[in-house]
């Protein structure tokens, strides 16, 4: 038996998340599917991030077991052909130890927000970030996003579906950044709350459009109730980037 | 009467190209249609570049005159909603001066071609750079686009169906750049043959490749025979960026 590392790139929009649902394609279905026509074995993988329905990924990390003995770069160039024509793509395949997991050996999640802050609507970048019409001052929110750095009770930021224990979250990294039209949002934690970047972002974007000052985020956060936040900003500009183990 | 100067963004994926044809849907004749819901009038609109099927623009740069008087601004949001669903967006619309014409007044066109130089298929960026699994020697190919730089007679980088009076252009710019994956090829030039831009791409991969060296890309410019130099590049990598006037 071999477990297998997964690197994977998708497009979000096809699917109605990583988990499998009844509800529609899943990014996990049709991993699981091409894993079944490349060889036969009945498998099921386990995911560094669920990410929800529209969310995309540069860099997921997967894992799962093989009975039968295969090269690493035979896994990845049999699934990549068998996931067409799936917006899904396996950027490397590895051999990995019996006891890694990709979910629970995680060290820390990085995920990119891509806003773009222009009037005009997206045309080739459809689907691929949020469009915010209002100027947005990223510095301003770059300010606001670092009273969310640290260990803090995350509970304004959670969505109400969220199955995590806790509420006690270390973020290590929020940064806004702006390059031209875009203002770029950088996340990185060991791991998050459900909804939690994307609320986050929800949350600095009433910043930047200069609705919200610094004290009003101290106190979004100080009152661990979801409504005190800013709402959850849209699936489509969030990229779950990189995984550390 | 007003000329309006419009720049536009455009997935060039949904489209037979900017010109109008029997076959298929063409920018311009979306572009044409919502002008005309917008105010009734039926116009004809000029491009600074003739894109073809496939191929994007970031910067397109179009004009058309108006006999009715309007607010430029509203030009802009009218014709993005009348737009809808195609996946055109005006990023800006201007009053020119009667005189201003978006393809003779051109002074320099910039086209940037996109190369991801990885084994895995596109996923999040399908149909929006070229594919290319051989590792490239990115600096191999800029060193050998400069031996196109200039003024020649760029014969064996024009398509057949050419209609330029003469194949003689001067070549401003054009280089080659890798970041990460990707490897980026910008070309600027007072205009371009057909083809000019994927011909010249199809050519430097060959030198990226190492199939070719810079002394065969000085005699496929030297044999002014389109036989002579490599194949044309995919459209779905080429972007027309930015005009100036």
């Amino acid at each position: 038996m071999t477990r297998f590392k997964l690197t994977l790139e998708y497009d979000g929009g096809a699917f109605v998340g990583w988990q499998r649902q009844d509800n529609g394609p899943s990014v996990q279905q049709a991993l699981e599917e091409a894993i079944h026509r490349f060889c036969g074995e009945t498998v099921v993988t386990f995911a560094a991030g669920r990410t929800d329905a529209g969310v995309h990924a540069w860099g997921q990390v997967v894992h799962f077991d093989l009975g039968r003995d295969t090269e690493a770069d035979t896994v990845r160039d049999a699934l990549n052909f068998h996931l067409k024509p799936a917006a899904i793509s396996v950027l490397k395949a590895e051999a990995a130890g019996a006891d890694f997991h990709a979910r629970f050996a995680a060290k820390a999640r990085l995920y990119r927000y891509r806003i773009v802050n222009r009037r005009a609507p997206l045309a080739i970048e459809r689907g691929r970030a949020w469009l915010v019409g209002m100027p947005l001052d990223a510095e301003a929110m770059h300010a606001a996003a670092q009273l969310l750095v640290g260990h803090h009770d995350f509970s304004s930021f959670r969505a109400s579906l969220c199955q995590a224990d806790s509420p006690m979250k270390t973020l290590d990294v929020l940064d806004v950044t702006r390059v031209d039209d875009n203002v770029l949002i950088t996340a990185r934690a060991r791991s998050f709350l459900h909804h939690q970047v994307r609320n986050m972002v929800g949350t600095l974007k009433l910043v930047g459009e200069g609705k919200w000052t610094k004290a009003d985020v101290a106190q979004a956060l100080a009152a661990r109730n979801r409504s005190a936040a800013g709402p959850t900003a849209p699936a489509e500009g969030l990229y779950l980037t990189e995984v550390w183990y």
